[in-house]
């Protein structure tokens, strides 16, 4: 089952080490992932998009919770929200063909970007869903690039913002980590 | 200075992992990263957005290089690329502000997404400083939640592709990861 992760983290370096590891100590694929800055320079936000069992997505979720550069873990998997991705993919055009590139173009609200002699560079936003029934009319073409950025996803509903943030205060971190340490050693 | 790399890896998990270590290892920090699969479903594509030293860097690269699942590394600082990030902002909207906000949305050719009683999703693409452009004039409205997807990045004038993947046969990686292994024993 696909699942998508809201993780907002500290922008601190090695954090995305941290996460990333997590996913693969468990055997977890991570389909895709962005993280990029927020409304808070301080803090980044990362999407997780990836599949598996439930019970081991909910262990992951914890120790992720347990990190102390994670202010706020969100499974958004079930909620009403708004997906997005952005693609970019240069396809191969001829005098002939470009014509019929920019009608594949124009139905899915795409945007052509670059024009080069014997290529169209073209930019499109959407679900998961459009842009592989995009790419799709476009692979006869030939598609010589593509490059996706991994879905985003906003809740309808509710706001996942780091307004928590306070919550997690230093002394919180601490116990929070030596906790971590504790278990660590624990585990050995 | 900001350092624009486009990484092809194998689609195995644990991959995201070891890159971002190598990063973390050397204290640099990742500004944004996107990972996302290509038009090989075996593949999957990294754009990382980083900032520091040169010679470190290079570095960084050299040892990406040597990773076995790690398929081509191109730094695309300085050639001529297409270079775009997606953006979904949900801000605060009241019947007097929304004409406002819908001209913001305008001009910078953006669209809303999404209409709540008191909000507008509103999604976006573009460079950074257009982006940033766009989200100064939105914060006197309340950004609600902020979320980007990092950049992504296609050079003009030639194609980063899986290619050269066969270029890496499997003895090719087994020497690597040899070597890999070699050089870490003689590092400790």
């Amino acid at each position: 089952m696909k699942r998508i992760l809201s993780v907002l983290v500290e922008n601190h370096f090695g954090v995305l080490a941290r996460v990333s590891g997590l996913f693969s100590a468990r055997g977890f694929n991570i389909d895709s992932l962005t993280v990029g800055e927020t409304e808070d320079p301080t803090v980044s936000r990362m999407t997780i998009v990836t599949h598996g069992d439930d019970p081991v997505l909910e262990q992951i979720m914890k120790q992720l919770n347990k990190l102390v550069d994670v202010i706020k873990v969100v499974d958004l998997t079930n909620e009403d929200t708004i997906d997005r991705e952005l693609v970019l993919a240069k396809i191969n055009a001829t005098a002939t063909t470009r014509p019929d590139i920019i009608q594949v173009v124009n139905t899915f609200r795409a945007k052509v970007v670059d024009v080069g002699s014997n290529s169209l560079t073209v930019e499109v936003t959407g679900t998961e869903s459009k842009l592989d029934a995009m790419m799709e009319l476009l692979k006869p073409f030939g598609i010589r690039e593509l490059v996706r950025t991994g879905l985003i996803s906003v809740a309808r509903k509710r706001e996942i913002t780091v307004k928590g943030k306070e919550g997690k205060t230093e002394k919180q971190k601490k116990a929070s980590a030596k906790k971590k340490a504790e278990e660590d050693m624990s585990e050995e």
